[in-house]
C-alpha cells in the first residue's frame, strides 16, 4: 500500500464558511502541516464570482483539496496522503472550520499491490 | 449528487512512462478537455530529482490529479468530476498514455443527498 485517500463530504455548513477564500487556503496549509506532509508549492485556490471556492495544496506524491458549493451548505474535502501519516489528521482541520451539521467519509487504500 | 469521484491505481507502468513530466501535463489538459471540464488555471506538476511526478490541474469545482512512483511502476490518477460529465473519459487519456498492465479503478458517489 502506497497512501489512504479520504473523501470527505461536509453537510451543513454556514455558506459564508464555504465562500471565504482566505480560510480555505489556511485551512489547506495547516491540514499538510498537521499530518507532516510537504507541499511542492503554495495553495492554488480561485473564488467563484457566483460564490463557491476550489483549492488544491500539491504534496510531494500527494494532495488536499476542497470545493465548496455554497448554495448547497456543501463542501468535498479529499486529502490523499502517503505513507503512515493520518489523513484524519487533514480531516480535522477543515472539521473544525467548516463545522459540518453532517459528515460522510469514505477511506480507500491506493496502490494496495504494489511490488 | 453532486458529482463521482474516481480513483484509479495503474500497475506495472513503464517508468520512462511515469517518469515523462511533460507527457503527464498534456495528459491532464486533454483529460479536462476530454469530458468537457474548464481549468481555473494552467496544470500544477513537479518532477522529484529522484523520479516521479506530481501533479493536478484544477478544475471548475473538481480536479485531475496524477502521482507517479516509477520505482514501482505504478500512478495513482484521481478524476473528480462534477455534473452529468463522465470522468471515465479522462481517465482513458491517461489509459492511453500510461499503458497499465494492470489497474483498480473505484468510483465514489459526491455529495449524494446535497439539498
Amino acid at each position: 500500500m502506497l497512501g489512504r485517500h479520504v473523501l470527505a463530504d461536509f453537510f451543513g455548513v454556514a455558506a459564508d464558511r464555504l465562500d471565504d477564500v482566505d480560510q480555505l487556503r489556511a485551512c489547506l496549509e495547516s491540514a499538510a502541516r498537521s499530518c507532516g506532509l510537504t507541499a511542492v508549492a503554495p495553495p492554488l485556490l480561485h473564488h467563484f464570482d457566483g460564490g463557491g471556492v476550489t483549492g488544491v495544496i500539491l504534496l510531494a506524491e500527494s494532495h488536499i483539496a476542497v470545493h465548496t458549493f455554497p448554495e448547497h451548505g456543501y463542501a468535498a474535502v479529499d486529502v490523499f496522503s502517503c505513507g503512515d501519516r493520518d489523513p484524519e489528521l487533514a480531516l480535522r482541520v477543515f472539521r473544525t472550520a467548516l463545522a459540518p451539521q453532517r459528515e460522510h467519509v469514505t477511506t480507500t487504500i491506493r496502490g494496495a499491490s504494489v511490488s
